[in-house]
């Protein structure tokens, strides 16, 4: 029999030294968000194949684990298939994200929800993703989602609530960045770019921190927009002498206001006055509320990756990790595509791994762990003795003490230091022939 | 587009009332194994296809989700299919069960793991199984598994680990019922039964609540057993008068000792005397030192399915709910089968589903929940009132309430009354012509 020791491509194993720090962090999430009014939920892994491939997930759909369908169904498919109907071999596949579930739990559940609904998920998710260093294929999201909820207190409160836990994992000194898509729309709309192509020049705008402004400015040259309409777009985002890409677009919480103003004034029509002064208004929301060490900046050059946001779009940036490690917006457009009614939503979700793996470099250790003992007994300890023994333990471990009863080994000085490497440096050892106290 | 509300057959959203009981139940037990030692571990919900098809999964191996395979392998496998080969589109699935996973973990990174190892695992499992009412195609697995451990000590603490959570989670007055493999094969051995024969006897054994032992006599003889040999066997289960059944199979810890006893004498040489007094002891730990209100009863008629198991065996049963809600045993032989060396392991899991179900129909509440208050605000609040108002939530929220804001609606009186129904009956409104204090 071949039996695989290690786990399938691009998953892991999880050991106990870092599912400590999971569990840890999972109690502290889900004890902050309920906090902010958000009860928990869950959705089955596994969803309809319509609903994976509805175009709701962007790339993330090309990374689908399919599952075979199975019985009759399945030997009716293999009987028929070419190439072509492979697509017949499934009728499901595991979530690629929280989100897409999300909307079809609201659209089943919807009468037995409170409104607005305050969801908190979290869960693994699966892609299919080429591996790489920190990447997996299955791995946990976190997200908070307000279903029905039109006013910017959603907003508000999404990055109140995020920031306040990323605090209390004692992360400092990182930056929210927000935008909102009707200004980068509005944007492209005044410089001149055609409404199709709005995508593709975000997809570019989007490197501005990587390729800077010449860099953007060259690739949306090369893929054929006229110089003037690029000079004009990039003529709205901020320029800075001393910034090496040549562009300072994130305005601090303190410049905001002004800066979304002024960018208002030239857009003028363009762009409704309620949709910056919004934004202004969340930004002053945090400010005045925040419960964590962090800056809130507007940054007009943020895109968010999925085209289903409509409104606010926000991300997280931490010093101590290059990319984001979190972010969100609202979506106002997508329940409705199960419920056929429009209902607004908006929701954040933080990077989970990415958080564990910072905090596990950080050399994190979990507040007030219980204090741990060790009882080492000699092998085949008759009844009586057990009982006396189990009994002690009884009364530590309602007193919360974590006690861990093992047998004596041969090598007993290799045992204890093994057990002390797990924190268990207090340890008592029974003998068949002593007294139990 | 067709977008499908409802979540795959046989499988469920879970409802936020039942979350938050479920979000404490894990808690708690997370706790409470912690305490006895066990460190929490994590696979993947993938496995790979061999693995999950070894023979270590019994009936389960016929209820495997199985994963298409992706890419250029698919396009291969589905370029030379035949019905005879349709086993080629598939290279993982998703587990059916959490003990093959974990011996799969442990022979992978055993050389990083404490000796021995008390793992804690709690994920879902996936079994395509026919639907029906209160089981699932998803459902939660909660197993504690001691590994590198083969005195009894194991089994005593996985019973007390146990039965503690359970006593913690207000259940009382139930039975844990314990065997010995190695005692059902020596009273088949000492009755005539033929090696081969032994596990289609214990199916029919196990059927002996059900269908008394006139059933299992009638039953056995149908399949072709020598009436003297069904006789000889049936003679070994205690015979009563007063039980429905005929059989009294079960004796309660006060009796085991002498009920073990008597059996060893009659199957003699067939049983180790080890074995029964193993057995006692394990009864004779567990009721001196557990801290809840159950019995615990020696049963010669415990099965249990899976044939892995090559000890002693328990089993939970609860008066509230007909079937078992957990059980475990020894299986001494399964981790070998990945590392090629013989590894003690034993093994308890809780039927998490089923206990969530009992809750929920106890009406059970979860204690020591945080007060609730809820601030209706007045929809486009000004910036500087929203601050106020979201200052005075953060204060409140550190002191451990929780404050749920939302916007006011038209119908304020059924707002309200939705809220109170989710417990939120302290409410607090905030208006924009008035100071906010």
């Amino acid at each position: 029999m071949a039996m695989k020791k290690k786990p399938v491509t691009g998953m892991k194993d999880i050991l106990p030294k870092e599912m400590a720090i999971r569990d840890y962090a999972i109690g502290l999430i889900k004890e902050t968000y309920r906090s902010f009014g958000f009860t928990s939920m869950e959705t089955p892994a596994v969803e309809h194949i319509e609903n994976l491939t509805s175009n709701q997930g962007g790339e993330n759909e090309k990374l689908i684990f399919k599952i075979l369908k199975r019985g009759e169904k399945l030997d009716a498919a293999v009987e028929s298939l070419t190439p072509e109907t492979a697509g017949n071999l499934t009728d499901s596949g595991l979530r690629y994200d929280l989100t897409l579930p999300l909307s079809r739990y609201y659209a089943n559940n919807e009468a037995n929800l409170p409104s607005p609904f305050k969801a908190l998920q979290m869960g693994p998710v699966w892609r299919a993703d080429r591996p790489q260093r920190g990447r997996y294929r299955q791995f946990m999201q976190c997200d908070i989602d307000i279903l029905g909820e039109p006013d910017i207190l959603a907003e508000t409160e999404l990055v109140l609530a995020t920031t306040t836990l990323l605090g209390r994992l004692n992360f400092k000194n990182f930056t929210i960045r927000i935008n909102d898509r009707r200004i980068l729309k509005a944007m492209a709309a005044w410089s001149g770019f055609k409404e199709e192509d709005y995508e593709s020049v975000f997809i570019t705008l989007d490197k501005m921190d990587k390729i800077g402004l010449s860099g953007v400015k060259e690739e949306l040259i090369g893929m054929g927009y006229s110089e003037e309409t690029v000079s004009r777009y990039l003529g709205l985002f901020p320029q800075s002498e001393e910034a090496e890409d040549g562009v300072d677009s994130a305005a601090n919480s303190t410049d905001a206001p002004e800066q979304l103003k002024k960018l208002q004034t030239t857009l003028g029509e363009y762009l409704p006055e309620e949709i910056s002064n919004n934004l202004a208004t969340i930004i002053a929301g945090v400010e005045g509320a925040k419960a964590a060490d962090f800056r809130m900046k507007f940054d007009p050059t943020l895109v968010r990756g999925m085209s289903y946001y409509t409104g606010p779009i926000f991300e997280i940036s931490m010093d101590e990790y290059g990319g984001s490690v979190g972010g969100g917006g609202r979506y106002d457009e997508m329940i409705g595509k199960f419920t056929g009614q429009a209902t607004p939503a908006v929701g954040f979700s933080i990077g989970f791994e990415r958080i564990i793996m910072l905090l596990l470099e950080n050399g994190f250790e979990v507040p007030g762990a219980a204090a741990k003992k060790a009882y080492l007994i000699e092998k085949n300890m008759p009844a009586d003795k057990l009982q006396k023994i189990l009994a002690k333990a009884r009364t530590e471990r309602e007193a919360g003490t974590i006690v861990n009863i093992s047998v004596m080994k041969k090598n007993k000085k290799f045992q204890k230091e093994k057990l002390a490497e797990e924190g268990y440096t207090d340890i008592t050892e029974f003998f068949k022939d002593r007294e139990i106290d």
